[in-house]
């Protein structure tokens, strides 16, 4: 069946209602009741929930053969727990038949994708997929498709019960004996904690894992001892440089500062630019560049922003600290800026993944969002847009919280170069939907403007503004004049990824690309 | 049947599969399915949850007869949403069969009472019941037993799913258009809102009543908009003068301070008064008297408090302030320098009800004290307490966190004078059982100390630090012979009161008081 942004979804997906993408906000409105965790009363106290080993853990929370495990990622590159964690599985319990649902997978996780190869892991639910998981997933190693969510689609699944967590693992910078974590105060911090937030609540068993035990009560706690069952203490959950860079350096690329100075004109031009807007933007090149931007053109106006969220830089927190914007709410930490500040500066709070993007609670933050920049790998005529895969099919992105904030937001810009290397950017078809193009507002390129027809009001404004802005169509012409038409690839049938839209309808999928236009450096 | 404490339980209320009191952490290990509430999704974003009036709220909350409304006390005797609400589903919906489930009911919510004579108000779940909405029950005039759980017993039996709130209510002195609450900045602060936030995430619905509407986002949020369907601005949320007094006075009455340094002492000659001991005391006179005996020992010792929890008042935030303690975690505040001091005072947090008491989640705060101070309307020689009837049986009382911090603790001692006016308060049978006594282990009067003989590693403490303790049947004696044997209560047949232990099981009923034992202010 063709879906609302005419991708062929197979009926075999659809089995037990489920629906194809029918556009934004289509199920708004709807009531659905909560899925609850099934969970062990400890009544009777205890001293300690620190147990010896993960083994010893994984025991005690009734590990079993076709669980599902979760872990979060703002260890980043950095992150040691997954790969203790699955070590232990098949190493030591020699489990079988597991599912790995990720807040988001990296190169760091790229041991897994052995366990993909021997049949052990069967299932992968993430966000981010990259690295050899992104290359076995694409070769059609794993037993069922990769089911790929955004960060808000993903506490949706969560609260709906169509991702059942049986056990969840915290990877915490700071713990109490009874479990009550922090990502401040240890020897490997991360800031927020706001994924693992959610997969606490929600998942039958937890196990917190930390390197830096710390006094009773850790608070305020960002996972609450109340939602805990272990407390397993390791020699170290990550690698503190991989975890958090120094401060994100601003591009000095002149094509970046270009389109973020014309990125940030856009915002200027329409009514959101207001006093008490708010704002997210990413940390690649051209987004973060736009803060430079963005604040002349505030002074100008005299005017502040009210508040910002998403991953958090430095960057943005020093505008906080400038007074630039009032409030940061914060859901991962992309430096150590951002690490040092949250908890510690006034007004940068933490959140849950599902005040952040969740599409069925009562109104996540991304709901009242005037403004954000995102990037993208492609975008076509539609104003569809991938992060997902690459120019030779292969799982190596992230959706992240790009569908969420493109939904929520009344002005999304996507800022991206027409052309890398040999690849146009603006195109007629996008490998991959992640972000539906009814979501997407306006196009900032190197080569011009576009505004989504969709949002005449828009074009109104930046023409009122002076701001030239030309079709899309004309963007994706110049690209193809620039690098030539791209070659269709290759698919096999086998679907090896479900894109799931954040409502949790099928957005698109991901086929087994033909081994010859496998550019991976696996061997396919 | 008769349960642990010898209750005799009748069979009508054991239909369904309810179960009697069979001792303390019965139920410990048990495994159960979290119940979830039924939502709503609002994935398109709205600019504001804003509605005129609390009827508009209680419409688009599908407000119907037959349902279940739920309340939180921080507001205490100067709360007005509990019957600015019921006077709207009454009067202006004209709905019927309404059960109202509060965290505590007391004379401010006087008008409830006329709804119960009218049969309008049909379930009452509560744990405090004062004022006319206790003799209105214990007349019998409530179609159902109330239900009377302590503050840990109620998270627990909405998180079971046994109660199920159709929409809740909070009070909150400040909110933001999306529904973001917090306890201060407004003008009727109360403080820590940490009954409301177990209320707001398991309410199919939830409206917040605010006088207060401040900018977005009201962060960081106690209950958060995401749980939020509608927010109404009143005048007024409440009496400021009512809600948080002034400090509470230190008693000086001599009986008073004679047990609070009694108390003191025994807590000092336990292994649990060590550093970074942890501790919770009521507000009563002998009770908060018992920091000023404790202050002496600790720097005696050498030694520090690691924290308290529970009400707190100023006294324990002056505590804090001069480093005697190290952290305060605060469900609910009671006077004007805890409301003060709760999000402003390093170390001094809000905490939920399921955090501070509930005994089916993962180890809640209560499970980790080492003593808890606390106050009796009676206890019988098996120590079990009651602390919500009358000497006459009439309901005006609540059992609060009493039998949670009683269970928790490690060293739960109850300070009350022998006798009470022409009452003893020492006595064979206490009238209700409200806290079991496998629970209770050291009772401090003003005629001497007993120790529960369960303890008999207390009772050697005693012997080791020289203080001298009686049987507790040697006190019941001296308390009868004081002021006589009472004579029995003159019970009818009708239940008109559950009292459910914190496990969820029954612990005891109240029946119905014959008319001339009745001397309750209203007509019988």
């Amino acid at each position: 069946m063709k879906n609302f942004v005419g991708r062929d979804i197979p009926d075999c997906l659809l089995a037990g209602g489920r629906e194809v993408y029918q556009g934004k906000n289509a199920k708004d409105g709807v009531y659905f009741t909560k899925a609850g965790p099934r969970v062990r009363r400890c009544e009777k106290p205890v001293e300690t929930k620190v147990v010896p080993t993960l083994k010893e853990a994984l025991l005690r929370c009734g590990a079993h053969d076709g669980m599902t495990v979760s872990f979060h990622h703002h260890l980043r590159d950095g992150d040691y727990v997954v790969n203790l964690t699955v070590a232990t599985l098949f190493e030591e319990l020699g489990l079988k038949d597991i599912t790995i649902a990720a807040t988001s997978l990296g190169s760091a996780h790229d041991p897994v994708a052995e366990y993909i190869r021997q049949g052990k892991v069967v299932g992968i639910q993430t966000s981010g997929i990259r690295g050899k998981v992104g290359e076995a997933v694409s070769r059609g190693e794993l037993k069922t498709p990769a089911v790929i969510r955004s960060h808000g689609g993903r506490p949706r699944a969560i609260e709906a019960g169509e991702l059942h967590i049986d056990i969840a693992f915290v990877a915490a910078p700071t713990a109490d004996s009874m479990g009550n974590c922090r990502g401040v105060g240890g020897k490997s911090d991360c800031g927020s904690l706001g994924y693992a937030m959610t997969d606490a609540r929600f998942a039958d068993h937890v196990v917190v894992v930390t390197d830096t035990l710390v006094p009773f009560p850790n608070y305020p706690a960002s996972v609450e001892a109340i939602d805990v069952d272990c407390v397993v203490v390791v020699d170290s959950i990550g690698d503190p440089k991989k975890i958090a860079s120094a401060a994100a350096r601003m591009t000095e690329n002149p094509r970046d500062l270009m389109m973020a100075e014309s990125a940030a004109r856009v915002m200027a031009a329409t009514p959101y630019f207001r006093d008490g807007f708010s704002f997210q933007t990413g940390v690649g090149g051209p987004s973060l560049a736009v803060n430079r931007f963005l604040t002349p053109l505030m002074e100008e106006r005299g005017i502040q922003m009210g508040w910002a969220i998403g991953g958090i830089c430095t960057s943005m927190v020093e505008m906080l600290k400038q007074g630039l914007v009032g409030q940061i709410i914060d859901v991962q930490d992309f430096d150590l800026g951002a690490v040092e500040s949250i908890h510690r500066t006034p007004g940068h709070y933490e959140m849950s993944a599902s005040q952040y993007a969740n599409p069925a609670n009562k109104g996540a933050f991304v709901n009242r969002l005037d403004f954000v920049i995102l990037s993208a790998l492609e975008i076509d005529v539609d104003f569809n847009v991938n992060v997902l895969t690459g120019s030779d099919g292969v799982l190596r992105g992230a959706p992240g919280g790009h569908p969420d904030t493109a939904a929520g937001s009344k002005c999304c810009i996507i800022v991206t170069p027409l052309v890398r290397g040999r690849m146009a950017t603006v195109c007629d078809h996008v490998v991959t939907v992640t972000t539906p193009g009814d979501c997407v507002d306006v196009l900032v390129t190197d080569y011009g403007v576009a505004v989504n027809p969709l949002r005449a009001d828009l074009i109104a404004c930046l023409d009122a503004a002076g701001i030239p802005h030309v079709t899309i169509q004309s963007l994706r012409d110049r690209a193809y004049g620039i690098v030539g038409v791209p070659d269709e690839l290759q698919w096999q049938d086998k679907v090896v990824a479900v894109v799931e839209a954040r409502d949790g309808t099928i957005l698109d999928v991901v086929r087994q690309i033909k081994p010859y236009t496998f550019d991976g450096t696996a061997t396919p």
